[in-house]
């Protein structure tokens, strides 16, 4: 069974009490449960973490090496300038997807960049919570693909 | 039943045979037909255009004025600059999801920039076909809950 | 009589129906009819084309080759990319005015470039549906005054 | 009546003396008698203004705070650089027609942007001296359209 | 009686011993202890924190919420690159004023730009550890001054 | 007793007037009546100034040489182009503290640039017509602090 | 007997109308023919093709997918910002010349950049109308060596 | 006898008393002298002008119209944005040399760039006062060849 | 005996596991073994670090303060953005040495800007992990330099 | 008979023994053989030069000065930033085409940008040693379509 | 006696023979015989140095070490890229002037340039060949000056 | 033995004599010796190379073709804008050091940009003329790696 992690970055666990014009009212919690529900449905074992350190992101992704198939990750405003989680990611050579709740495109113009989408398999953004999940299909369906790929 | 418009641009009906390398091999009638068993399942009534014409796409969109719900657009290299085609979107004020096969964060520089992306929903890219089948799935989450909130 | 080709680009067909906050709510057809009305009082035999092509518009402008006198053109989306629509102006060398419905400086930052401009008479800009019977006024007097100055 | 004030920016007083081949040889008196001809046309009261100081050019724009319903401003080389007079314009709240007797487009680089224009109701340049008699005529339509909304 | 939170970001700690010339010789606990005194004449009651760690900061931010009325931040290097503080600070919906001790644009072109500016009531540069006073002091004003509206 | 003067620029004599939304009701005279109170507090001489036009504040500035310990400046939209109000404050060498009324980085991106800022002791911004007394309370302990240093 | 596409792109129909200047005289006809002499002598089939309509360049050349040995195209306008036509021919995977008649070097600054010579064989530009023979001859050079290769 | 006009920007009747490490220690009064002895000696009759007002400087310009035959000028700080100046130069069509005491080359980035010197015949910078000698020496030079070339 | 502190930034724990095409298979504690030898041979003491943390990073060079004589720093990426550690290093007033495994210029551009270098006493990139004991040996021969002229 | 001279620039004296993979093998004499075969065929004369300093080609060209009647220049990568030969060309006003053997816009971005090119007649580029052929022929044909307009 | 080096770059040995319509007819002789007859007249001693050969004016400049008072340089085209020339004036320390005979404002934008003027007395541009004159006179009342200070 | 070249460009020959501040006073030849002796201990021959010419540094580097097995190489100003010794490099494909004695990071803006760094091994700078002795030591490093990988 596949292994996912689910990494949160910062600000995010303020969700659904945060800008709720902009990301809804759910709470991360909330956000997880449905995630979880889903890998449920896909056969895919899910972990879950959030901080609002970016050390601390960097560490977890070490940690995953050699055991985690693949990551779900919503860099937060790490998404613009953190190299050193770029840097972890590649390290790991992880598979990943990126995710945003928002659509990155329409608001100002520093979250149109993102350091990590040149080494991600794929970005979503602009779904809401529900992008979650499309990212977890998405890689579920990724890792299928390369598994039977490899028989 | 909400009813959705799938609209290809410029040389996606080349799909299957043009770089198979970044691509895969799958011609765009596969993509449709998969697209389309999703939309099944989903239930939404789904059409399909595809055209190497900007004006033609342009058209498209004009007519789908009034009769469809949202719309999944891979607008290939217009992407990069057809601002005709974003005052098409703007104009029928439909709701729409873009999507790239490819990961366009990983290829050349000028595959970074959507002037359509700031009015869509929001953008899939680099999940391959499968991106397709997310996009809709996000589509009609998205038309489901507007639905409700109109109850 | 001086003959007069006014050329309206992508989107205009969708006046009226299209984000009136910015445009108002007359039709193409409304506004052609006024223009029209005023070609009377001016003396000038008009002539309306709209496409939502480029190619199509480029055809029209080559067409107006030694027919036409002067031209009104709302290039649309075009004015900021049509690099071809700018050629063809200049191969007919055909006097023309460009006019847009909004203020072009009041909105996105990419709509104030104007690939046009620099070939056209002048530029009118946010000042209606009425621009477009200012820009014939103004072509109007201009022919008369080159015919002048001809005799 | 609607009071209209025309204000002349820097080198507009020597209309007629300077490099007719782009300004053409009618004096700012010669233009400023045409306007106020076509001003009795459109049952509008005039003014005008000209100076080199762009202090005084905010102090007149000050003085017709209350008093005018609009104003016609050829801010000569001003366009580029004053916002000072760009706050002027904003802070007395009168609608305005910003007219430009050469094409702006067509001339060095600095001469395309205008910091004044994304205030101005619109722009128009490069339709000689009968580009103040259009922008008149412009800013009567939209005094009349504006007061007949209010009624 | 209102609650502040004043919080220093990275080598403010280091204060007093740390580039005398720009700074001047007082520590931070010294300036601490400024501040406290004219939060007692302002009737204002004052907490402090400093961290050298990004994510600390943000973890600080958020425990704010609710319970704080306003925050006087001095983000040290953090001012130039840190979206996620700016995202914390926009999380927790508290007015804050920016301070710097040494005038950002009499130094390195990096100092000029601050990417929590635009969110801030106001920035106070420049006036040395005086700053942290006045920026209290404008703080407590702010707030009297919405609290009276409320009324 | 320290002497001080305080220049205001362009449009700042429409206080009260102009964009109430961003500047508040208060008119230039009631601002300076308080700020005259808050310097009788402080134990300094102030004077005032307003002016439309840069050269008349560069005369003034000139005026103020060997007879000002101290200038308060808010140079209006001068602040970003005036290179010769930054010359003449340089010129002069008198301290003086830039404050601005709203926060010039949440506005247009040509009101983050300040030329004179550079030269200044300190910059002030956002903190409203209350700013002025902060601007003028940090330029007396300045000039108290610089006094000492000198016994 | 390798077979070789000219594809012309907008306004080039115009040849010989239109700025003769710059361009000389000849009708496109008179080049084609000029083209298809030096294509007997070079012993290779060649076919033409121009179009105002960027779709229908497109179309052409996935027409010529598995069709053509090579392509010589002149794109005009296209040249500068059809990132399809690039799609395009980057599709097909057919070795292809760009060619400009004028110097593109020097004339307006835009003209520079094209988007499509990364992925050519090679370009050729300002040698008028003989730079189709050069062309043509650099191209059945190409193919005979890439043939000899082969074998 | 040619008749030169030397004008002075702002800033400069401060000279002396400004900055000595880079300007030097004389007043403009005793540059004037200076010049004026030159003048003498070059057989040229000369004016003198000094405002701190970018209008009085535009206004002198244009009353020297048809009156002087050259004008010295150092614009000071309205060198980098007085496109105003410039258009007044340009309007008068009097030669005319541009002179800087210092070197703009080895002080602030914005002090490279000069608005007025596309239209000047040359410019000096960097020679101290001495440079307004060598100034007024180039332009009667520059007059006598001009006028020997009519002869 | 001098002391040096070595620190690696974030993702150098990683060393050996990862990217081995282009930084080698030896993990962080073999170089540290090495530099440590090398360190016996220069005469000097050596101490290591190595975080993910900024934060920590930050909080280590504050601790050397008045304690090390110098520092050999592999910033890791956050070479490219801490101006946080550049504070840091510049408020310990320690020498030190910018040191990076792989050559910066020969890869994504980013890694070209470094915002330490300008404080650093030198830096040295793509020399491999012998990189570290040639840094460590330029530190020892300035510190001995140094040494020697105080004496 | 026309005489041209051909020259090449920095390390092209190495071909055949540089980058073949880019080049080819064929050495510097095997193409100037071959150039001088075709040259013969053209009825030209023809004279070669090679240098890898730039003073030696800029004294090359001056000799040319009223001897050669064209020019064929490879500058190597003198091209990038070579002004001083663009003045040697545009001193001697002979007629140049300018060649690259590999395809300039298909590699590093400094090389796509030629100083030279402005110049030059037009730029063959991408289209292998057989390039030198073209240009000679489309030289020659400059040359005599130029004759026979002075016949 | 003061002796001063001219140095004269790329190209100027074709003076009179070059684009005479921007630099007149004289040739460099004429123009370096006027240059000693005003040295005599100064009491300078002069010697003249022309290449165009970087290499070679460097080591001219370096021989100048320690014999030349000044150097008046026309760098020609190195003026705009020549970092080893700067380098060389940098190293040998003697003043110089730079002078242009054309107007380089006037001209392509690259000449706007000057990578030596920041480390020049001064720079004049425009005044024709007169300005070596000028240039000279500069140089001879810098040294003179300088030369009393010391006394 | 290996057989490595140090080649020292413009300006370094005035080592010792030039702006001993930054570059101390050794002479070039003090550190050849150095240099030297240092080669002895690593079991390395060196030969040394000095010219300020571009053109001779390219000659020497061809030279040294299939003859040495490493270069250590102090470009001086060339490092900025010597893609012709970028090349040369290239051509020969001799691994590199690029090395330069003081820190190009901590100086002008235009020393920061080294066209060689991206062929290099790697790059030294700050380090003193001492960073020649460890370009050689990890050139002799590099050398002795390669040499064990092959056997």
């Amino acid at each position: 069974m596949a292994s996912v992690l689910v990494i949160n970055g910062p600000n995010l666990n303020m969700l659904g009490k945060r800008e709720p014009g902009i990301y809804g009212s759910e709470t991360l919690a909330d956000v997880e449960e449905r995630i979880a529900r889903r890998a449920g449905d896909l056969g895919v074992a899910v972990e879950f973490f959030q901080s609002n350190h970016e050390g601390a992101i960097i560490d977890r992704i070490h940690q995953a090496f050699g055991l985690c198939d693949g990551i779900v990750i919503n860099p937060g405003a790490f998404t613009h300038y953190s190299y050193a989680i770029r840097d972890a990611l590649s390290s790991v050579q992880i598979p990943f997807v990126e995710i945003h709740i928002s659509n990155i495109h329409a608001r100002e113009a520093f979250r149109k960049e993102s350091v990590l989408a040149p080494l991600a398999i794929g970005q979503i953004s602009g779904l809401g919570t529900y992008g979650y999940e499309l990212a977890l299909d998405a890689l579920a369906h990724y890792l299928r693909k390369n598994e039977k790929m490899k028989l």
